[in-house]
């Protein structure tokens, strides 16, 4: 039941030697999803996790550096003979994004979808429904909320014993909401438990639909451009601070926030001070870091490094810089 | 007196690990030319020799894997406030390319020029001349030959006291070529001494129009898509294969042969071994390796590995290759 977002680029509209242009990679019970495709995903995709087979994607917005890798994406899953459909999901304007892409690349033997999702759709891929909400940017432009269905509550044994009921068939029925002799479901089952969220915001200012959209959140994926000194340039240029970030999510209360999108000016320490002084749990990734998102009675949501040569995967950032820094 | 050529992507088709998409940076005489930019190209500039001001950009062919990068490399530009124009020269067509970035990207405030050039047509940037010639790829390809300009032979000092010449303007006016008192150039100076000359094929097929511009060059870049067991193939795709590579660097009589646009499924060892059994000094360079051309009389041109953290450059990537493992 695995749920995880990989970092697969973290700069924001100019690439940096240690952060690629925009994209996330949604990993979802055998699910792939690609959240925004900057110049250079494909190389990226192959430097960290390998190229998977994708099952959609997902652009937030038509700025440049949000797609620019779409054309050379798609045209590799064709010289590798892909040929099941691929929908590539975005705000109104999408068909013209991928006519741009066999107009450059050439047509795929493969058939590419547009599918145009506004504010307030929702799309299932595989058990994953994708929300897209209303963002605040220069032009059109959404973010996307991510989440599962709620899952029935636990069986609580000693109940179902309590009124009679064996194992099978009845409590079968029971559990999928059926009242049986007269035993309901939350005669015999703890509450539903709520799925896992996630909210990745693609460029924006803040706004009160990425607030409501992000409300609860496991995972806060939020753009943060500048830091607050640069408050007035950010709000200009329809970017956040990473104060800004931090706010959202302290009042949406999500469990964890990760800064991406950073100006090249900035290398993540920075935004990290500003935002903690509000949302303690506040961090930045770096390029294929990646945040598993546990069921919530099982944990909390944690921002691991991938295995670098003769290295394991650690919990925490800087639990890795300080093995590193023992081993040199 | 400079003159160099960094491997900047040097990969086919599609990107791997350790190869980016086609592209060349020229160095000559504090110029800046690059051939090919293919996607991911501005960050592999950053990552190595640093994202410098262009003096032009010299495509190929439109296949997207050699210019997909142009977009968002002239729109990076645009954000660090270039001022001056930038001529993208290509075939015929070169200005759709242009068009492309401009729907893409956005316009640049800078001017952006595209420049036909056709074969036989020799554009000067800087000191350095350069020459398109006609590849065989499929649809419309060049290659580009660029050399210097000869320079006039050595002074012979004793020659110049035996005719009686002062240094001072009349030996100036003899070294522009003029007679002064009976005394001509050849009565004082050596023969004129050869320009250095390299030659990028692009992507193509052996053919003879490569097979003369080749010919005596320092440094030939040669495309080497395939190894001699998919001769068939390469020949149906407009590519060459290692030994056709090296069949050329043979036959036109080049100092030092290096391959790129390597098919994902080779490493280079493979490549090298072919075609060393027609050409011995044949390489498969890395990414960000680089070709020092000297001048004729000063040595000879070397493949030579960027300083790595803690290391510095070495002549050959065996050595390095040695050095490292040394280390481990």
């Amino acid at each position: 039941m695995d749920f995880s977002v990989v970092f697969i680029g973290t700069a924001g509209s100019v690439p940096t030697a240690r952060r690629g242009l925009p994209a996330n990679l949604i990993r979802h019970e055998g699910i792939r999803l690609l959240v925004d495709c900057g110049e250079g995903t494909q190389r990226q995709l192959v430097k960290s996790t390998g190229l998977a087979d994708l099952d959609a994607v997902f652009i937030t917005h038509f700025h440049a550096d949000h797609w620019l890798g779409l054309p050379g994406l798609l045209k590799t899953f064709d010289l590798r003979d892909r040929e099941r459909p691929l929908t590539v999901h975005g705000p109104e304007g999408i068909q013209r994004i991928l006519d741009f892409c066999v107009d450059s690349a050439g047509a795929t033997r493969y058939e590419v979808v547009a599918n145009v999702i506004t504010p307030g759709n929702v799309v299932k891929t595989g058990n994953l429904n994708v929300a897209a909400f209303e963002a605040s940017h220069r032009g059109r432009a959404v973010g996307y909320a991510m989440f599962e269905d709620d899952r029935p509550g636990r069986i609580d044994l000693e109940k179902v014993a309590a009124h009679g009921i064996q194992p099978g068939p009845d409590l079968g029925l029971i559990q999928s909401g059926e009242t049986v002799n007269g035993v309901s479901p939350a005669d015999v089952m703890g509450p539903a438990r709520q799925g896992r969220k996630i909210v990745l915001t693609g460029d924006t200012t803040p706004c009160d639909s990425l607030l409501v959209a992000s409300h609860d959140a496991d995972l806060l994926v939020h753009e943060a451009t500048f830091l607050h000194e640069d408050a007035e340039r950010a709000s200009e240029r329809g970017h956040s601070t990473a104060l800004e970030a931090a706010e959202c999510a302290r009042d949406a209360e999500v469990k964890l926030l990760a800064m991406t999108h950073l100006s090249g000016r900035y290398f993540g320490p920075e935004h990290e001070e500003e935002a903690r002084s509000v949302f303690p749990n506040s961090h930045v990734p770096r390029d294929f870091d990646f945040v598993e998102i546990p069921f919530r009675e099982s944990g909390e949501p944690t921002l691991s490094r991938p295995e670098r040569r003769g290295q394991k995967a650690t919990q925490t950032p800087s639990q890795q810089d300080a093995e590193q820094g023992a081993t040199l």
